[in-house]
Order: structure tokens, then sequence, then C-alpha cells
């Protein structure tokens, strides 16, 4: 029987949105006040929905205290109380968007929950922005 | 890349359940309270959920801020601080149900955003009561 | 020993603005889209908080299901799914505001619950715009 | 026309996770603070979906106040004050975990809603820790 | 200057309402379903509020994370995963209620926090039904 | 009568914790990870409550489309998307705290609002860290 588990998580971050192939005035065009050279941020909620056979010996999918320390470890850790585009190298050379974001932490939990398991990451900019990935995960 | 955003809206309404072709007592049996001559009202939370493609040079599968006045301009305006029933044409002939409400939005969303995107609406008619078009969107 | 017990409840209700003592025009600049005279809608939310000494022997202030009921009776069934304008008789001759409304249940529940114990009430027009009375209590 | 349609419920029960299989030192092992012998207990929310066809006279999937009732009667009034453990008959030889109380819970709004609806149920213990089955229901 | 900081915490316990000193049919009629000889439970849900002077040199009244290890310690670890009832010596000669619990957060924290800061806490049992010591702090 | 009238509010904004009076091993270990060089970020929400009478012919303490306006004009537009040490004079000589930011919001809104009514002002930092100036109002 496969069941689908959920964990929520949160990190607080800054960041801007800047491509550098494009002259400033397009960047502030484009992003708006999300442009802005001295950045701003915010609070990130997250939550992984993990998929898997239910363990008929523990009747666990995964002990979610177990997902909550590989969360901790990979993701609060690597995020939290940083600037995205200055602290976390893959954003070195790419938007440091939530869409870009999203689909970092998905690539970050799928490899460490490895092939027995599903991973959908729903990713919280502000209560009223917000993204997935896959999109119907 | 296909990625999902979301944008969360609200909108104050007031409305009825009536059906016409019934006598006051069926629709009375049937729709209990919310049938008041008088109409009663809602808070209406909206989650508009949009699937596409990323486009490379943005990072963006469509500009949130894009979405938020789309969501604006042709929802909550039509919406907002209305009477379902007497100001809004679509509900002249049709019960003005939540299910019936959130089929309305998905088709003026889908409308306006093309074929290149997949909408889904979730729509809250209080934190309890809610429904969701497509079902599996 | 004196201590505070809250407890939470919702109605959903439709209302106007518009005083009778001002002409059309003035009652459009002054409630705007909250004087569409086809009515409008709310999920209200109150909070009722009840301040009063512990009974020793209970380990009560008041049992807060019999609190839950007296807001069941006197609040939910008189404001649940019905037009404030139309169907309350108090706003007969007074402007159906959440201000207004707060004051009016603090006096059903001030009555109801007699003179050993102190109530304030907290109402909620939109999760945005609330209202307090006494203002601080 | 399939819609979606969600009604969210709770209860509060005491449970404790504790396999008979296993030594007293494995129990504590596996599953920590929650294998405490003398119980520990939650707020559960409940969602329930239920996916049909629109009703074209009623315009409802399933009147929602329908729903309300059949989810007070088989789930709430089953589980709410309980200990899972000694109260509940279908938890006497399985884990009385998140997992299984989801599955359990589906196996009984299945069966009252009948064939002609699709049924997903989604659990939380805590307001980061939550179920759903089935998976991408 | 004085100022209030907040911190929320929460904890997972079980519980029974039961006063030694009555018959069962009184517990039975007084505290109803809470009073369920194998015990229910809750997600408590934890404000404390801390008001005192801003230290000039650190812009702090007390250093939040200071508060959230002093909250974990003495609070957290004492009821997370416990039976009231049971596990916690203070509820051995007095009733296990939410009121009795405020007070004896209230007096833990008080004695931890010292004389130059004012405490308030405020406890909630479920969303709908919480509790504050002092009434009006 | 005296009522009390809430509006929430929010806006994002990145900022660090530094004495420049205080080396960085200093700074580092009272700030921790709040010291971070490139800064990190919140979503702050804001309650502005304000108290006075009711004005007997509209009904309303205070237009909360008015307080809306004031809000977003002298709070929002002056924090939102902005660096808070980097971007907003008041910051460059002392420390970007959410004590300092909420007394700060206070004598804004008070010198907007006039002497007839009373501000409070509650800023969270996160959904679980927030402060309050006055204390008690």
């Amino acid at each position: 029987m496969k069941i689908a588990i959920f964990r929520k998580a949160h990190f607080n971050a800054a960041h801007r949105l800047h491509n550098p192939m494009w002259s400033d005035e397009k960047n502030k065009e484009v992003y708006g006040v999300c442009n802005n050279a001295n950045y701003h941020g915010h609070n990130y909620d997250l939550e992984v929905k993990v998929v898997g056979e239910v363990d008929p010996e523990t009747g666990y999918v995964l002990d979610l205290s177990v997902l909550k320390d590989i969360i901790k470890k990979h993701v609060e850790d690597k995020f939290d109380h940083k600037n995205l585009n200055l602290d976390v190298p893959e954003f070195a050379d790419q938007l440091a968007s939530t869409e870009n974001l999203c689909y970092l932490i998905w690539q970050i939990m799928s490899a460490q929950l490895g092939d027995q398991y599903e991973v959908t990451i729903k990713l919280w900019e502000t209560p009223r922005n917000f993204v997935q990935y896959p999109a119907y995960g």
C-alpha cells in the first residue's frame, strides 16, 4: 500500500532577482522591486511530500523524525539565515527565483531519499505566492 | 521543465441558493438556511494554480505580479462586494453555488491565460467547506 | 485566582453600510463598495474572552462547553446565514458596521453571563480587518 | 462535469506507538517518545475530499451538510476524546499510527459514500506532520 | 523603554479531567467526554509573553533564542509526549485542566526569568478553546 | 464609546544584526546566524491597533480603508523589498532589530494618526517570534 507523508519546515533568507545578461533598465522593468541591489528577504515555508510503501513491521513509510533530520541537515542548514545569491553556490550562475529554489530542493531531497521514494516539493515565498515541483505531484 | 505556480486572492460577496423551478418548501428543504430570501454572505478565498514551462530567460512560468493583476481585474473586481445572484449576469439562470462559481472562475482564468497554461481553481466558501476544478488538477 | 478563558466561533452574514440620513452620493462617497444596494457578505470570526475566578471544585472559570452553547444559542443562531440589515431588529435604526455588531454581541454575552464575569469581544470582518470591545479588555 | 468538494473536521485522541512483537528496548529505539507507556495525544485535523458529478438539479456533488453529518457520525464520534489503542477495536491488533488511521478513515468514508464517489483523506497529526491516502488523490 | 516579546511553542500530551472526591457519575456529568478513563489528548499551543526594558547595547529585551531554550528545557521537555495525570508530579493532587496547566507554566517561566521580567502565558487546548494568565497581561 | 480597530499588513525585507562598536567575534557570539554579513530576510507581519471614539454619524472609529492607505504609504512603501540596514535611514545608527523596527513603526503611525487615537503595534519577524509596543496596549 502506497501512502503519502508530509513534513513542513521553514527558513529565512535574503535574495534578489537579477539577470546579469541584461541591462539595469531591463532588470528593473522585468523584476521591479524584487531587483533591489541591496537585497530583500523572505520567511520561506517548505512542504516535503514523500510517497512510498508502508513498512508492515514499523507502520511507517519513513520515520517522520528521520525525514525532519534530513530536511534540517540538507535544506534548512544550507539556506537558513543565508543570502541565496551570495552564500549558495548553485545560484552563482542561475536566477535565485522561487521556481529554481524549489527545483533545487527537489533535487537535494530526491538524492537523499533514493529511488524507492517519490518526492514533491511545495515552496511558499509568501503566504500568497508559492510554487510546486513536480507540477502534479 | 514544467512547474506549478500558485497565487491566493479573496473577495467578499452575498448570495443565496434558490432553484426557481422548485416550490419554496422544496428550496427550504434542500438548501436550508442557505435559502434565506434576504441573502447571506461569505469571505471567499481563492487559489489559482497555473502550470507551464519555465522561461529560461526570466526564470518565470509567468510573472506572479502579472497573474495577480489578471486575478484582480477579471475575478476580484467582478465578484468583490457584490451580490452573486443579482450583480453577476452568469448567475441569472444558474445556481450561485460554490461549485458553479469555481467552474466560472476556471473558465475566466483559462480564457485569460491561453492554451500554453493549465489552470486549476480551488475556492473556499468557509475555512471548512471548499471545492476544486478540475478535481485532480 | 482570576484567569481568562476564550472561545472562538463564526457565522456568515450579508450586510451593507448605508446611512439613511444621507444622500446616495454621500453614502457612496463615505462607504464605497460597502454601500452596494444588493448587499455583500462576510464570514465573521468571533472570539469571546471571559474573565472570572477559578472554581476550586471543578477547576473551571466556566465550562467551555457551556460557553459554547450560550454563544451558539444567543449569537450564532441570531446572526448566521442572515442579512444583518433586514433580519436583525437591532440594526433597523443603526448602521450594520463591525463596530456596532461587536458592541451588540458584547451586550448579549454580558447579559447572559452576569456580573461575576467580565467579557471582551473581538470580531473579524475579514482576516485583516477586525475590532474589539472593550478596547483594552 | 466532475468536481471535488472538501470538508474539514477534527478530533482529539490519545495514542502510543508500540509493536507488541518487539522488546521494550526496540520499541523505545524505533518510536522514541511516541512509545510512552502512559500515552500522549493529539488534535487530529482531517480533510475529506470527495470527487463526483455535479447534480444538474441541485448544483451539488453532495450536500456539504450531509457530508458533515457522515463525518460527525462515522469518524468524529468514533475517535473524538478516545484512546486509539484502547477504545478503537481496529487498533487492537495493528499499530495506531497516522498512516493506519488515515487508511481506516478512507475505508469508513468510502463505504459510507458508495461507488459513485472517489474519496481522498488527508490527516494531520500536528500542523507539520501529516499523511494522505491515496497518495496522489 | 519597555517592550513585549513573544515566543510560540507547542507540545503534545494526554490527559483526562477527573475529580477523585466525586463519584464516577458526577465526574461523567461535569466533565463529559473529557472524563474518559483511558485518556484523550491534545496538541497544546503555547505563547509566552515577556515584558521588560530593552538593553541599549544588544537591542534585546531578552535574546529570543535564550527564551526559546528556556521554554524547551523547562516546559516542552516536561510536558511533551507525556500523560499530564500520570507523568507530571504537579498534577498528582490537582485537576489536569488547561487553567491549572497555564498557571503552572506561568509559575515555571516566572521563576526561570526572574523579577525584572513580567510574564503572561496563553495556552491553547484546541484552536477554539484557550486560556490566559494573568487575565489582562 | 471607545472601541479598538485593527488592520493587518505585511512587507518583505532583508536585514542583519550587527553592533559596529563590537568586534566581529562578539557580534557572532551575541547574534549568531542573524549576524551573517550578506544579510538574511523575513516576511514581516504587522498588526496596527487604533483606539478611539466611534463617530456617531459614520459608525467608524476611523475608516479602515483610510487606515489601510496610511499603512501602505508610510510603512509598507518604506520597508517592503528593502534592506533595513542599507535602505532605511533610521537604521544607519541603530540596530535593525524587531524591537527597534516595532517602535519606529509606532512613531510613524502615531504621528500620522494624531492625538485623538492611541496606537499599538504588533510585529511578527516569524510566526513564532514577535514583539509589541506599548507592551500592554
